[in-house]
């Protein structure tokens, strides 16, 4: 199977305390465990050890990004793809990250910090395995159930999407074409979701937002009453994209990362043809209600 | 009981074709009556003739609204007053607009043309009165149940507040307070809800927008895709506001008539103190998500 | 105005330290008083001094509801009609119940007692009145925000209404027809609802259900999920009424009262033509979706 | 992969043509082709040419269902797998059956014809590929985006399952355990989804129900209303299950299949573990609301 989900983002904040107040309180993440300059979160309905990493950093933006996959073999799969590639790849021992089995890392040629990782250390959602309610009662924040996709820049978009579809199996959902015929976006799943991993044009190893998937519109409300509530900054939404169908509210965490809570989309096929937006409906491909780009976000990324 | 609801607003298009296809396709409402410079709608879930009236002018803007009062005798409770207001009061003769029943007519100190009716000419909804289903299915467009209130613009805020207290009974829910302790807008009610009229500073006589009631943040969403397919320009939502708690999106009819559709908000008490709100917090009063207000909110009226 | 809302509900029960352990935690209204043998509650966004009593008493059941009127002269408009009608009227001093004002009580010809109260203290809803947000967040159980109506049974359903309307100036929203040409279910409303008040035949005195005002078919889905969390028994739910169109879940409290959260139905204007049911439609008016009563439905009443 | 979803259903009805109207007006899928006996359906966001096969035959049931694979080689890997395991396995060639590619086909041990197929024509969405809104307006009935699962009948669910996991790779996420330790039923995915099938202890080669997926629970209400409105039965819901929790309604066409519409649930990885209930929570595993499983749930199938 290969890669089949987003394991973690690791997040770099000039402000530990800070972002764990936010991440913890607003987002409502749970603290599953924490060093002096790193403090390791999951979404409630998450199994796995953790799927956000908040990292001291004099300044912020992502550390690196972890896919999981499915077999031991396809470590070796892809680390052989990489080499062949030109990448430089390192084998990551278990336990050398908290919870974390055996993996590879190499920085793609987006300029990103990556690893895929065979085995996470399972510590459960908050439910039992026998008998469970469908979800617990009275979970802080907006408390999504679990993190669904990052969204990278990079200067080579084509080049991008050709390497996270040759070498590591990602499939292409949509793009976004420039008139002269490149791609200045591309969107690319591993989950049948519309994107597990997408790519706009912008600086080398810069990150855009990551996102987590919530359950409905209406959870997309009452996530936007929790933002307000608290003072957070909307960048954007609540509102729906073109690419992707999915409904969104972009924001920033105290330090100046973006975040997105995300819902909606399509089941994607892995024999569906990709959806092509052109440059001229850009404004509706990004943000179908107001049919028009926020300056903001193409300028600020991280 | 005096005035229960906000009967119809008559509104000016210069381009009577064009408005009433959206109008009727795009917003949804039925046509029950047309004239050679007029065409009369009505929202599926009202009984009465019409809410709506289309009327051929040069230049958009609102005609006049009408709001229905309970028994005869209102009428001449109002007349009296608003006369010894200094109003000039004009008694209507029944059938003198299609549909309505006895009623007065004056300029309201805000520079508006409004009138009170006594009786309008039920039509029905859509539904049988013996056994209805709740709804009719394949409504066109967004198809909102009802209108809901009407927005207008006047110079002296704090003096027509008073004018609709004192005279005509309403009942203020909100107001937003300018440091210096005047009135730039009021929220005032006749039938429990947030607002069946509101006030806020700008030029006398003008309408910010009038408003359509739909059953809930859902019918938000499927109102913002059904504008968005349809190319309408969107100013601002579907987001929410401070001011009445509503979930809210502005866009404008094709001749430029702001439209609202509104949804949400709380049941009023007649004995309820206001709520107040400051001018510093203005943008989080009217748009929550945002805490900030679109310049055009400000700027565009007719 | 008269009538204006339903003010509160004083319920029986048995067991009364469970009794407010469920209305505090599942249902989640708050405590604002409490006296040896009686517990007062409201609900969050309601600003009077409390909905719901809880009173001991040996056998679940309906002590008596209290209807709030505008001005200190309704009681004397009530009082006259009321002991002209037959009914015997007893005065009541403001404080004699905690946070009310002055009253009349009487009892109907339904067999309830029932009492109008003019003015109610002030304890205020969670929220500032200065720039309130438009909800507190992390409150408990379901925490419906306001109380809606009470549903009363009696033997003769055409006399009763007759009262409520004549006497007490309800309007008839719906009424569902017995095939030789009674009236077995009334719904009575003063507040533009599709009911503030409803009848159906019975036993003289008793209480089919109370119900809490929800904000919309999500909530009543939030709300299905807690009460099953909490192991409440569901008599029905979540479903749609044919009469007043409304979504609902009927539930037991722990002592045998049931409780009804509610949302949906329409505006009722107060010149509406009422809506009528004929008895083989009976499944469909009182639930949509089935089609059909459960027997606990008829059966249970307190 | 392997197999990726379920592709179609082809259903036995005794009335085609009642059953045409139903499945296109009622539940509102496209008509995409028709032959003297047989008339194929699609929803509205599937690609592939048809996901249901409606056939005439003098009883209802279900006469086979297809699960999707990868590639040609799965073909090859299931046929000797199956073959080993002592399955009849026949191979299809491209276009026996309108639209499909490459297929085998074979009983499974619970007694149901099965089919794998590796391609299927696409016929397209409704939208363009190129710069699409998110979904077309105004399509009939319910018009779900997709089929979702198939949920059959056998003998021997422990045997059932260990096939469906040894042979074919399914997950299992989510048993129900007789007190004497076998599996009454059990829950199997191959696209991170609650279940893609399920099995439930009853007669060899019975169809339980097969369901489509919805958006969520508001167009859960959507469903209702129009299955109401044209007086389809309603067996159960709107409601939610603990197994999967998802939300449901159940209902039966019109010639006696049973169909449900279905939306919620969660993300499965592929290493998680399964989740167990237990015979004495049945109630609350099938209907989470109500705790107790209706006597037609259990009785009817075909």
């Amino acid at each position: 199977m290969g890669i089949f989900r987003l394991g973690h983002v690791d997040i770099r904040v000039p402000d530990l305390e800070l972002a764990t107040a936010y991440y913890t309180e607003v987002l409502g993440l749970l603290e599953v465990a924490r060093e002096p300059d790193r403090v390791y979160l999951k979404c409630w309905d998450e199994h796995d050890h953790h799927s956000v990493v908040l990292r001291y950093a004099p300044r912020y933006g992502l550390d690196h990004a972890m896919y999981k996959v499915d077999a031991a073999d396809d470590l070796d799969v892809y680390e052989r793809r990489l080499t062949d590639y030109g990448c430089t790849v390192r084998r990551m021992s278990p336990g050398e990250e908290p919870g974390m089995g055996e993996g590879i890392r190499f920085e793609s040629p987006t300029g990103h910090q990556l690893e895929l990782v065979h085995r996470v250390d399972k510590v459960g959602n908050l439910l039992p395995k026998t008998n469970p309610p469908p979800a617990p009662l009275s979970l802080p924040g907006i408390h999504p159930p679990r993190i669904d996709h990052v969204f990278l820049t990079c200067e080579d978009v084509d080049g991008a999407t050709d390497f996270f579809m040759d070498i590591l199996d990602f499939r292409l959902t949509e793009q976004l074409m420039a008139s002269d015929g490149h791609r200045l976006g591309s969107w690319l799943e591993r989950s049948h979701s519309p994107h597990d991993l997408a790519l706009i044009t912008g600086p080398q190893g810069g990150l855009h937002h990551f996102a987590f998937w919530l359950d409905d519109w209406n959870a997309v409300r009452a996530a936007a009453d929790i933002l307000a509530y608290h003072g957070v900054r909307i960048d954007m939404g609540p509102t729906r994209h073109g690419i992707t169908r999915g409904y969104t509210i972009y924001f920033f965490d105290p330090v100046g990362n973006r975040n997105e809570v995300f819902t909606g989309g399509y089941w994607h096929d892995p024999d569906a043809e990709p959806i092509t937006w052109t440059e001229d409906q850009m404004g509706k491909a990004i943000f179908y209600y107001e049919g028009a780009i926020n300056e903001e976000f193409l300028a600020v990324h991280s």
